[in-house]
Order: C-alpha cells, then structure tokens, then sequence
C-alpha cells in the first residue's frame, strides 16, 4: 500500500487478533472462573476476531491466572475463520496445548538480553535453542507456530534494540519454518517512524511471512503506529479487549492496544476488520466485573462516534428565543 | 508533503499552540490562584510553544474561573516567538483583551446550529454577525484574529457535519480577513481518513490561510489525526498540557489532545516542534497540585520513551546463572 493511501481504507481487509484473555488476564490479580473464560472467548470469536489468545500453557504455579489453560481450550466453540493460539514455553506446554487442540503455538523469547534474562531467566540463545525443540515438535504434530519477539522496538532497560539484531531473531526463526512473526512492542516504546522503517524491512525481506505487530498504548502511540505499519504493509494487529494488561513499568497507564480503540478507529476510516464493533465493545463492558476494576477504554467511557447525545429537552426554548431576537 | 514521507519528520516544523490554561482551566471546578497561571503560562513558553491560548475574556459569572483574565494576560512575560491569544466572545471582550495586550483575539461559533445553540444560544447567522462586528474592532485595533470552528468533524447531537459547511463558514471568515481558521473536533468524533480529506480541502482553497487543527483524545484518536493533517499539509495543532479540560459528554474520558504526549511523538518521529519536553512535562507533574486530580497525561504517567528503567539488581546473578546451565 501506498503512503498516501492509508489515510483512507477503501475497503482493505485488517486482521484483529486478541489476546486479551492469555495477555490482558494474566496480569490480573484475581482468578477469573473457567466458564467465564470460555464464555470470554467464544464472544470474541463470535464478534468476528481473526485470532485469539486463549491462554498459556505455563507453570500454574507461575502464572496462577492461567491455571485452567486445558479447560479453556478444550472448552471454547471453535468457529471458521478463528484461529485459535495459545502461548507455550517450552514442550511440555506445547504437548499439552496441542493434545487439547491449540491451532497454532505461540512463542515468545527478547530480542532484548537483558529483558530475556529477566524475563525468561535465559540467554537469548538458550531460549532459542530451547523454542528451536519446540518448533520441531510442532512440525511433528503439524500444528502451526508464531513467534513473537519482545521489545523489538526497544527495551526499557537497554533503551534501543538495533533492527538488524530484531531482524537476525526472525531470520533465525523463519530458518526453522515457522509460519509466523510477531514484533513486540512490550513496554509502548515503538514510535512511528520506527514502526514504519522496521516493518517495511521485514516486508522487503519476507514478503510471504506473516507479520503480526503487538503494540502497547504506553505512551499514547498505539493507533498511530497500527497506522504506521499499515502504510508499510502490515495488516495484522494484536490488540486486547478493554486494554486489558498494564505496564508492570508504570502503575497505572495503559497497557496493550485495546481492541475495541483499533477497530473502532479502522472501521471509521473504511478498513474491514471483520470485527463487530457493539458486540466487542459489550465484551469489553463486561470485563469490570470479572477483573474488578475498570478498563481503560476509550470507547467504553466515550462510546463510539456513531453515539448520537441527545438535545438538552430546552432546545426548542432556546432557538424560539433566538430566532425572536433575529426579528426583534 | 507527500503521504509517504509523514512517518519521517525529517526536522519538519510544527507548531505546537497551548491551549491548558484556558481551555483546560474553564472546566475545572477550582479557582487557580492568578500567581499560578502566570506563572504555569510562563512556563509554557518558556517551554518554546508556538502560541498559549491565556485566558478567556467572558463574564466571570459564566467561567468564574477565568475571572482574573486580565491580571493574567498583563501579568505573563512576553517571549518573542510566543503569540498570546485570548478568546473573547463579544466586543466588550475583545475591547477588554485588547487594552490588556492580546496578541490575537479567538473567536469560536460552532459549525453545528445545533450546538452552536446549546453551547452559545445563538442562531449561525447571529454569531456569525456578531463575530463579524468583533473582527472590525480587532482590525481598527490592528490585532490578529483565529477563528476556531467548533465541531468541524461532526456534532455529538447532530452526528455528521457536511465538510461545505464547514468550509463555507470558514470563507466567510475568510472573507472578512481574520489571519487564521481553526477546524476543532469539539468532542472527539473526527478519524483519521476524515481529517485528512477536510485538511487537504482547506489546503487546497486557502493555501495562505493559517490553519489550525484542534483535536480531543476522546475516542484515542488525537495522534493518528495530528499525523492525517500533516500528511495533508496541516501544521499547527492546538493541545492541552497534562490533556487537562475534559469531554462534557463522557465524564472521565480524555478530553482535549495532551500537549506532552503529542510533542514526545512528533519529537521522536523527527518532527521540530521547538518545545522543551522535559520542561512541558514539568508543567504537567505540576498540574495536580493546582487543580486537584491526576491528568491523563501518558508521558507523565509512563515517562518517555528515553527514560531507562534500572535492571534488577539481582541480573549478574541471573546472567551467572544462566551462563553456568550454557557450559554444563
């Protein structure tokens, strides 16, 4: 797509993943019951999302948010057009995930050291090595892989990650087979000048590789960068219902894009998401009650654009007065 | 500008125009000291924005909390490069600002008779001409005149607002010789394909005229609009420090385009915005104190994207660690 055309959608097909309820819940405090889960994801697939993060397949004791992965998967209605990932670590999860009938693995290492030790308590060519086996397994059991690759627009501790380095990971990756990349923005450090050059890299480099950005609205920039990317080629966006998911480097602000924000804003500038707007949203105001706090949606506390806000009952008074001072 | 150079400022000027301490003072219910507007305008300034937008010459029964309007506009210091504009509603206004030293009188009627009613219980055609008698006083006084149409991009009662309209209020401005136009998205209801095709109509028919876009976050739209006016040849935008001044019609959801988070975008993409941001945001970090509730100010919520965050002192410990599993 051209520069100068992504200002107007004309139609163009943009694919909305979720990953609220394995991203977003996962920073929760509270236990979200199993039905609520399942009952959480068959309404975003229903709203027409293209996939959705159904949880993780991780240690119950690491995430205990997350405990009840093989209930949620097995649980949930699958529906055509849906994909279905779920987040694994290493095999066990993906043999775990994949005898409850994952579509696809998602894995996640840093292109970031520092964050991976962190994060992941490995070098960043430990968890290579250890998501390379896992790759393989996938292949074994034919079921497809994602990888998504954190703080591929920075890192909060090391400040700037070269793209040559981000791009190596993916390479490295692309190598082993797996269907798809996704570049993090972890901590809402992508700006748009930077989404728009490192996305046109990867498309240059790997046309035929699906490319998902994952971006954060740390920093106000989601919206923008989801833009930036288009007009580079990109047309799929991790998001998370309510802008569920914070910044664990500050309390308080937004966290993930939120869903509803992208779609919303998409679909007025005449893109196709696919997504049905009111009953995401409705997804979207359910949420309070399940996590216990409010959301940062936008369009939640706003509405949408097409709310129309009733006239104050003394309008008529008002124009009779004026339109009597006209003639006065 | 073409579309496609957008995402790289390429060390593009843009004018940033400060619109807090009126815009975003008149909705709080506090009365800030007139010392503390002095001084948070000396500040704004001092900052290098482009123009503050001071106070507001109106009755002070209206908006008790821009009483002091005039020991504020003689009080501030004047810095060359700084354009202190104040709105004013009616001759008497204006003939208050002016004897105060306004560089500019804004003037603002709405582009909606709907709420140009609600919001100034006036008919189009009365403000219009009551407004064209304050341009005559402005001009025998050779002072500038911005005037700045309000929903532009759409009215929360009447929903869409046809662009000829629009522009067909600004011609008559126009024709009367005010210097500059402002097309404001009153509550947050313009997108990014809209405000591109109204700015490059408007760029198209008054290539000379100063325009001004005047976004709100309401719906988390206000940076992807900055950028669709850019694109378009638009660079002036009008924002709030900290986003003070929220939506009338969504109580709790953002209000006006937060100054902060604008120039932090624009700065990081390249852009010349002549702003200090630490110094903005210092504004920002102040406004709590003043009006008595947190902003929704992003960067300061979240800091810059500059601002590295301390590894964990334990990360030697964890690289050793990890260095040790790699060798055994």
């Amino acid at each position: 797509m051209s520069g100068a055309s992504v200002w107007q959608g004309a139609g163009q097909r943009i694919y909305i993943q979720e990953v609220g309820p394995r991203d977003g819940l996962q920073m929760e405090s509270v236990f979200v019951p199993t039905a609520d889960k399942i009952a959480m994801v068959n309404a975003l697939s229903a709203a027409g999302v293209a996939k959705v993060e159904v949880t993780a397949f991780v240690s119950p004791q690491a995430i205990p948010a997350l405990a009840d992965a093989q209930e949620v998967l097995r649980g949930i209605v699958r529906r055509p057009g849906t994909v279905m990932t779920c987040l694994v670590p290493n095999i066990k999860g993906a043999q775990r995930a994949m005898e409850a009938g994952a579509d696809e693995l998602n894995l996640v290492m840093s292109a970031s050291e520092t964050h991976n030790l962190c994060n992941l308590r490995m070098l960043r060519e430990q968890s290579f090595a250890g998501l390379a086996e896992v790759v393989a397994v996938a292949q074994q059991g034919s079921v497809a892989v994602n990888v998504s690759l954190s703080c591929s627009f920075g890192c909060p501790m090391e400040g700037d990650v070269p793209a040559a380095e981000v791009l190596g990971w993916a390479q490295r990756f692309i190598d082993l087979g797996v269907q798809g990349i996704t570049l993090c923005d972890t901590t809402g450090m992508a700006h748009p000048a930077q989404v728009h050059a490192l996305v046109s890299a990867f498309k240059a480099r790997w046309p035929q590789t699906t490319l998902t950005l994952h971006f954060h609205d740390t920093r106000a920039m989601a919206l923008a960068n989801v833009l930036a990317a288009i007009a580079a080629g990109g047309d799929r966006f991790d998001a998370s219902v309510g802008g569920m998911g914070g910044c664990p480097y500050a309390p308080g602000a937004s966290g993930n894009a939120c869903t509803e924000e992208l779609v919303h804003a998409l679909q007025l500038m005449g893109y196709d998401t696919g997504v049905d707007l009111a009953a995401l949203t409705a997804v979207a105001a359910s949420l309070p009650a399940l996590i216990g706090h409010a959301t940062p949606s936008a369009i939640v506390q706003a509405g949408p654009v097409s709310q129309r806000h009733p006239a104050p009952a003394s309008l008529p008074d008002i124009r009779a007065r004026a339109q009597a001072r006209c003639l006065a």
